[in-house]
């Protein structure tokens, strides 16, 4: 069982979740601090838990899908509960509910409940690839579908107030598996950064009576020099203010508040929008590790005029220092404009649909499924 | 000139210094995000700015300390400006100072100004030693010296609002230099996740007529549970809701809201202990990187009842990733009781004062200056 605690002074709530140490290779992480580029997990002696066959290694799946050209008894995505989950699945909450924040503490000052939510995966390849960008546009699409029903699925579970999914790829970005694969988290209360950005666009809504989003959209595409690329329905750009260097976020330029809103047409150009700009970012920084996170409206009851749903990349080349870790003001060393000038240069001009031919070419069959382990 | 442009819906300023990219070893981070442990300013073809005989790699001193046993043309501890400042000095702002918070754009939206602020670097020992367990305690006391009259300093300058030291040790922690050194960062601003802070420190002493830090610490020495050691003077804790595992806060057992209040007696206790803390953390974790920060009074108007001043220790153990850059919620896989009870076990009991024994004796002679560059 995991535990949530409350941090006062900084208003926060830290998450406490022990058996995530017994994740293959964290424990070495955690140990010896070296980087990890290859998972044990990986060697002869161990298949790679994610990989086409390694089924028994997970939980069941809760989701799987599949391409066309797929043959009927593979899977070319498939979600299953994280078998290290940060939070507790709804069924096993052992606190009474009606406590709504139980203490386990007589004191106030030391506040703790369990964890409730839910903490997912998605394995994005049957085939031991480690980037989206190695894979075919309609199976990229597929990912993104398969957020699509998850999201759907957890905005329907009964007192689950906020779902995030994301990415990490790379040791440097938290990754402790290499083969491709997002995750999908769920809580049931509000993180309060969460609830603070929530608020300032409900603020800016009833001020000014247009999204937040939509009125910055407009000035930068007016601008221009932040755009890295766009579609009809989308456009991927470096934020004025981001606080991490080549920083690119992709947005729907209608307003959309949640993300399951995109039609499948949409989601199709979005994954290769997506495959694109990580294609660019792997260009413009081999080996660069990286995270990307999908925003999607809030779950519990929100006007939804005031949000605008993202995906925001987020390459991991710079540490966060000393300076960051007590202020939460960052330091960044790159100008928006430059690293969407950079990133510009390496995405094919003819959008919408990707190049294929600037799209590393996978070798997803199984005889080659661990070919890329030593990368 | 550096600029901070405001990201409104994190309500977040962000510094924008792509001068610090001309950094020695920073740039080759960035471009090939590979762990560097060696700085390779201190290869044989060019000597570490930061040794004794090196001063002219760096701007001019604005604080040297000699302890009792150093020869007169030696310094111990040396404070200089930072070569590629996060701020630009006051004396450099650009901009009216009437205006407040100018905006270089004409859309509200796009809020930026010139940075203003201090930027110093605090090189800890004239020799190429790398952790200041290194050094004996009379030395390391020198060090805590330097802080309290650097921030007697910048708290005099008009108009600074925030200042901070803060220590990134190893790659991981966003270290560019492998020499003994801090940093202190003083700014014209207050970092909204600092005010909102001050706001509930203040709130809590409105409410209960007390300091917040002064009833924890009267809680966890009653419990004991997460205690690390103590002194006379001081405590060092694994905080109840620590964002990251094995971190320890050190605070003074007595009511002080700024680190200037220490006496040189206290300051002596104060390096031991945070000798004693790190040594701990490096023998239960060999090669750690890891973060301290100073975190002092106000520099503004403040009642001084309820701040009270704390160095955290934050070991960079784990990567922060897709799920903390989403939420501001992180997930820990140590409880803070298990990771007081692992390092206590480093700590000798017979406190106060550091058991030399115990702590690495560095050989700080100018011959082996460069001994442990390739640690």
């Amino acid at each position: 069982m995991n535990e949530m605690r409350y941090d006062w002074l900084g208003d926060r709530w830290v998450i406490f979740a022990p058996n995530r140490l017994l994740r293959p290779d964290n424990y070495q992480a955690l140990t010896h601090r070296r980087s990890i580029q290859v998972n044990p997990a990986t060697s002869d002696q161990q298949r790679c838990p994610f990989c086409l066959g390694s089924e028994d290694q997970t939980p069941s799946a809760t989701l799987t899908l599949q391409t066309a050209n797929e043959t009927p008894d593979h899977w070319s995505v498939r979600v299953v509960p994280n078998k290290f989950p940060a939070f507790d699945a709804p069924e096993e909450f052992c606190f009474n509910p009606q406590q709504g924040c139980p203490s386990a503490s007589s004191n106030a000052l030391f506040m703790r409940k369990q964890t409730r939510g839910g903490h997912e995966v998605i394995i994005e390849a049957p085939f031991h690839v480690q980037s989206i960008t190695q894979l075919p546009n309609d199976h990229a699409a597929l990912i993104f579908e398969a957020y699509q029903q998850r999201l759907t699925y957890w905005r329907s579970v009964h007192s689950m107030r906020y779902a995030v999914v994301f990415k990490n790829n790379g040791s440097d970005a938290g990754a402790s598996l290499v083969h491709a694969h997002s995750q999908l988290i769920c809580t049931d209360f509000l993180p309060s950064d969460v609830l603070k950005t929530q608020k300032r666009t409900l603020e800016y809504l009833k001020t000014h009576g247009r999204c937040y989003v939509c009125d910055i959209l407009r000035e930068e595409l007016l601008v221009g020099h932040r755009i890295v690329s766009e579609t009809e329905s989308f456009v991927a750009l470096c934020p004025f203010a981001s606080r991490l260097p080549y920083s690119v976020s992709i947005l729907p330029k209608q307003h959309q508040s949640a993300f399951e809103e995109c039609s499948l047409n949409q989601l199709q150009e979005l994954a290769s929008l997506v495959q694109q700009t990580l294609l660019a970012i792997e260009l413009q920084h081999p080996d660069a590790a990286y995270n990307y996170v999908l925003q999607t409206a809030p779950l519990d009851a929100h006007d939804p005029a005031a949000f605008h749903w993202r995906l925001k990349i987020l390459p991991r080349l710079i540490k966060v220092a000393g300076f960051e870790w007590s202020s939460d003001c960052y330091i960044n060393t790159v100008l928006p404009e430059k690293a969407a000038k950079d990133l510009a240069r390496h995405v094919p001009t003819s959008t919408p649909g990707p190049k294929v031919s600037l799209l590393a070419q996978a070798s997803i069959s199984p005889k080659s499924s661990h070919i890329q382990e030593s990368k």
